[in-house]
């Protein structure tokens, strides 16, 4: 996690890196930022922000979904064809307890990764010991014209 | 459409307004804003911003995931006893097309509100013709203490 | 919803009818069948039987699932090309009160359907008066080798 | 997977047991079983049979939802207090390869019990090897009257 973002994103294929700049513009806008990316792979760190949050002091389940789809998507980019883009085709985030915290963490993973579609998983853990939230995720390849 | 939040948010009970300035800070940062706000149906208006998209230029799933989730969730609040909160225990996005467009328009509807659990669903619409997303959530009341 | 299986199936290409009796299988262990095959459109009728319900006398959400996803992938088969076969990718069933009642229609509807992808919903209908259950179904076409 | 369902159902309160006749009677029409019930896992074990399938050679998502339902669902149940029945709020299925194969195990468990709502989830496992589905489900209590 002591990773920065530079230095993890390296991992993805150079021909990827396009696509990164502008997945990572709503993670700019949050605070947000990748902190580590392995094959199959990705975490993403956000420090809370009242302006990120709900009425009740905890993450917005908004925010946490992007960060959440964010690492998914990008978990399966890691794993696809150089030069490729992905899109969600449909995620599921389930919200186990309200989200409170000052330090979260979303870590994406690839559970399988086929042709056309790669399924994902993930959860948000708050301050490295609660986790607040899962999220399973398909994932859809764009091939590079 | 033309009514401002102000005007909208009246529906609500008085009581229920303090949930809505902080349930609008993410809205806020997003750019996006309540359009209409009726019993047991919300709308969110947001317009594109560079930062709020990704790589192929449509709107980032996080986005969308984010004024979906608060369109439903305040539906859902618009419904429940003065004074109480809402919280988003899961939902689901589908991702039907690429969101591209200028303006985008998050429905939220009660399809069902129980006792402690409300079923929603909603959609996000494109410049007033092309459905985006379609979600379903399932709030929670969080009663007064 | 009086048209037999047989008439109604007759719209699906007669090439898509190999798919039939098997996806039927389920079905008529559990007493349903295809009660209306429309273009994009698949409704399936089940009576109530004590060996598909559940403790308080509903239907399982078991029972439900199969009818549901079973009227969204016949739906999604129907607009398919010639040969084709279905898969689901992946559902979600919202279950909004007991599914009490004598008889119960799933009805499948396609909502956009792509190349590789078509999204599916529906909802379960019981007695042709109340919603008990909504369906949201991502399915995948199985191209003819 | 060895123990019957007769020994693994004695951690469940007497009290619950009532519940059990019921929620095994679509399993048993699918010739499914308990094998492991402890707390907060329950584990259910099916045998290919033809008409549990689908076109392909492969069970019925249909099926599939049956038993990873039943399994999160008593899973819940078994961490209820005494006397307790359970409902599915929703639960989504994600399809992740064709399900071959001659012995299928669903496994569902507790990811957090709440007062009202429990988070569950869990996956099909075919001939101890394959994961073919994974399950996220959301149940609620009802209590005793």
């Amino acid at each position: 996690m002591t990773s920065g973002p530079l230095h993890g994103v390296s991992v993805l294929a150079a021909e990827q890196m396009h696509a990164l700049p502008h997945a990572t513009q709503l993670l700019a806008l949050m605070g947000a930022e990748l902190s580590r990316v392995a094959s199959g792979e990705v975490d993403i760190a956000l420090r809370f922000r009242d302006d990120l949050a709900q009425q009740n002091g905890s993450l917005h389940a908004g925010t946490i979904a992007a960060i959440a789809d964010t690492a998914c998507g990008l978990a399966a980019l890691s794993m696809m064809d150089a030069g490729s883009g992905v899109v969600s085709v449909e995620f599921k985030l389930n919200l186990l307890v309200p989200a409170a915290g000052e330090r979260f963490l979303a870590r994406g993973r690839v559970v399988r990764a086929g042709k056309n579609i790669t399924f994902t998983e993930g959860e948000v853990v708050a301050d490295e010991k609660t986790v607040v939230a899962t999220i399973t995720a398909t994932m859809m390849q764009r091939r590079p014209r």
